[in-house]
């Protein structure tokens, strides 16, 4: 539960905001590097906290991010042409390059210093990890480059993707990193009794604040079968890092064990981007391209659920194509795929969810704790503090995993070979 | 023409708005219940004076109807499983009963007492006239259920239909109670100048307030042939009863001598629900459904003029399939359908009808009082008293009816037996 | 640029703001003649400087110009019946003349004197130029009609057509009346190096106020082969004229020399309707029918590129159509259509434009000057004092050209001839 005052605070990201504020003291992914395909492709529109935004990729490569409206007279950049070394808009001819700079202006005359002394709004941005990320704060404030192991990981062992959601980005990073959901949301199958999700459906949670943000554990009771701990990261400001070692149907060991997470960035206080990302737990364990399709498929994601601008074909318009029947005998929700499910819940709490009703209990620990970072990291901006997990060193080790332990051995024990970095 | 504050106290009918409390002392339709058609068949959708509810019929057959969003977190019932006597919310598995109590919460610990704590919104539900009705106010204001004939009426001798209309309830009201508009509107064959609608445009009108709230009498002068007299009810809030005893082109009694009405419930201050319902006037006639199918399509309503959610084929983004020939030869609008010609023109008034503008002559009696008793019961409850027809007592014996009489009765006495319930 | 207070100063015109004051002291287009096609036809919607208004043609041929509403209880006269010279609202038969006067009113008994009382609002109109022009102001400042060169010409030498914009009418204006954007936005053939639109991208611009706004030149250096000297006009309010003599590309005289424009009118704050008229420079030398089709078609305007209500099939909404590879390789915007062009640009700055963050350059002196006298105007206004350009004296002599003249020769002496009225 959340005051109205304090749930404001934090769900707002408009530039001047508190919480907009803090986005703006971290790197965060901006676009998917597939957007801009090739050196000179068409410029691409992006919505990133309230701040509307032309990506391209320029003749080296460098991808510039510009404020969408062209300085002269507003022209839309989306219009722009993307030539030798920078985005040339289409009104009156005007060139930006990456760093914003005003490189040619034929439409004034040839003797004119004008064009030196324009400059448009332009964030640095740095690629890795198959997206673009960037920096929207002051450059007084600039951090180094974050340093997440799923970045260092090759490409060969990475899958990254991402989705369109029509609600605030609170709501969504909530959804994911809420740990019994699982037990009923994304039951889709009724009638395995055997299955871990369904064996223990109120986990024992535990949470510890660490210097990244924190780290947290949802401990299942197998009974004799012992016990399923999910080790789970939350990186500040908005990302989740989880295990998917363990099959969480057959309690069997993954063929293809990986890291997995999600990191959501606020489009606007109505809209956010979840970008998704993977990486073989196991450096001599490539993952394959068909594996991760597949994985995709079954979250609900990926080409073959998808319409343009990576929003999904299932969606609130069509109430996510739930099958009702299904929902009676089947699966829990009678919706099609795991992220769909999130989708389906997270969109329909209306666009920013009123927080001032809730009734938490102890299966929210990590969600109440989640919001204790963010306020406090409001506080320490305003306080002119650099906020929690903004530096890289943070984040070098962090790592998820999950395990079934044998009862009577502490998690911290038991994982502490598996949450160890190895890229 | 009512001042513009006066405007908002009688249109706006959210919790806590005068007109919004008015509302909230009536027990009022919240959906048919053909809507929920069997025990544990899936929950639905219903949006009722500004409130975003979830109603389910539970394994007994009871409906429950409930705040849309769960106490928890806030997602939306409406993706809940509808189990054993419970709704269960999807996201993580609490149930809650007809009465809002939390009966299950297994995310959390089995020994946890939390769930016996937790109790939603829910507001009482009963079934009757194949509607179900709710009461939004408080516990101790609850009025006993309604008893309008047409309740009584058995189902072999009644139909009930509704239909979702763009519009603020007040106007559509007043459409609907409304009668001299009959005889231009609903002017569906511009040749027949012997029609009774034709024959006296200007009816005079008498309105009498009663407990009920008031009856009210167009009388149409048709010469030799005596005066056609229509006697209405308006039955507080917001139901109107009509006569269809006689036929209004021809003059004579109808095959199906029935009773007719509205009521129209706010959905929120920009759309309503229209119930329509109609019941034999004779017990030893019953009403059959074909000609129940007919007359509705008459009305432009019905299976074969609808789309999901009860809305119209004929509708405002497609300009009501208005067709200009038929108007110039045909029929007054050149639109199919009666109450489609009400939404065409109800709904096009702007959302809200600015009433500050109006000019209003004596073919508005029935209006102007409508309005003087919605807001007399805005005071009524403001000073805490039980506004204007609240009590069963009140309705139990009001009827509409129509006939022609000869010159000279008084209609009071000419239709002194056919006003009188028979049921 | 300009401070905030006066972007919504300009830009702003509702009824009781300034600018929508100013707009309300000069006659401007309501619709086309071609849109009431015949006496009695069916009314259509007009929605102008804000307000809601229905427009019809009585038995007489005369356009009468009506509030939406109908002044009884607020029915949309768009249903209305056009009959013997007046129209009638179809839900209770109220009439009304081109004045406004209600002349029927048959719900009211027949002895009733209640609508000699009731007249509606009715703007005046007037017909010229295959166009309906109205006066929304009082009617102590009602100016006589405007007396433009193209009104006078005959119809066998004039064409004008019309589009609904998405933005709001001043940067629609501001696009229109800048010259310097051609030599990009409007390049359509990239590899034609000789045209002289890529001649000269950085125009010289002189500005001139004058009585009916100002006369611009833009002169562009043709090197030993003259100079090009487009001559334009800004009539106040919101017109612009320019010559079509000298072919653009290749400097030959056009076949078809003539003298075209744009007026922009506001729909309300973030639509508009921008009419286009051309007209024959030469009283000798008629437009033919299919040469002016061919250069709506050029436009991206006209029947094969439209949809109902004057919108472009080519829109915001599929991006109007861009090809990225034609972009690349043919066009300088990949966009088809020079207006189609100009409406990207204009309806994605934001339906109104922030204009406080503008950087303006020496090719803006006509958007600026512009700005100076529409702000002049609502200095007037305010003041009581009628606007600039009111007068159709000011406006008589009129008229937009361009030639290639030597170099040396002043355009003022060089155009003298060309720039005179003829009809």
């Amino acid at each position: 539960m959340l005051k109205r005052e304090l749930n404001e605070r934090i769900t707002r990201t408009d530039a001047g905001t508190p919480m907009g504020e803090v986005f703006r003291r971290y790197w965060i992914p901006a676009l998917l590097s597939e957007e801009l395909p090739e050196p000179n492709c068409p410029p691409i529109r992006v919505r990133l906290l309230g701040e509307d935004l032309v990506a391209f990729r320029d003749s080296n490569g460098q991808v510039g991010l510009l404020d969408a409206y062209c300085p002269h007279r507003g022209a839309h950049l989306f219009w722009g042409r993307n030539e030798e070394c920078g985005l040339r808009c289409v009104y009156h001819g005007w060139k930006f390059d990456v760093t914003g700079q005003c490189v040619d202006m034929p439409n004034e005359p040839p003797e004119s210093n004008f064009k030196h002394k324009v400059k448009t709004v332009a964030y640095p941005c740095w690629e890795a990890g198959g997206m673009v990320w960037t920096y929207m704060g002051s450059a007084d404030a600039q951090p180094p480059h974050p340093d997440y192991e799923w970045l260092r990981a090759p490409e060969t062992h990475r899958f990254v993707s991402k989705t369109f959601e029509d609600c605030n980005y609170l709501q969504a990073l909530e959804g994911g990193i809420d740990t019994s959901h699982s037990s009923f949301a994304h039951n889709n199958n009724l009638q395995d009794k055997k299955a871990l999700r369904s064996r223990a459906t109120a986990p024992k949670l535990e949470v510890h604040k660490r210097d990244h943000g924190f780290t947290y554990v949802g401990i299942r009771d197998l009974g004799q079968d012992g016990v399923y701990v999910r080790a789970y990261q939350f990186v500040m400001p908005a990302q989740q890092m989880r295990g998917y070692m363990t099959n969480w149907s057959t309690g069997e060991p993954e063929e293809h064990p990986s890291v997995n997470g999600h990191i959501w960035v606020p489009v606007d206080d109505e809209h956010c981007v979840v970008y998704n990302w993977m990486y073989s737990a196991d450096p001599d364990h490539p993952l394959p391209r068909d594996y991760c399709i597949e994985h995709e498929t079954l979250f609900g994601r990926g080409p073959s659920n998808s319409l343009p601008g990576y929003r999904l074909i299932r969606n609130k318009s069509n109430d996510y194509l739930i099958d009702r029947e299904v929902q009676r005998t089947k699966t829990f929700t009678g919706i099609k795929g795991i992220n769909t499910q999130d989708f389906a819940l997270q969109e329909t709490m209306r666009p920013i969810v009123d927080r001032s009703k809730e009734r938490l209990g102890a299966a929210d620990a990590a969600i109440i704790v989640a919001r204790q970072l963010l306020l406090e990291a409001t506080n320490d901006v305003e306080a002119g503090k650099s906020p929690r997990g903004v530096h890289p060193e943070s984040h070098r080790e962090v790592r998820g995993c999950d395990q079934i332990l044998p009862r009577g051995v502490a998690w911290q024990e038991g994982l502490s070979n598996e949450m160890l970095a190895r890229f």
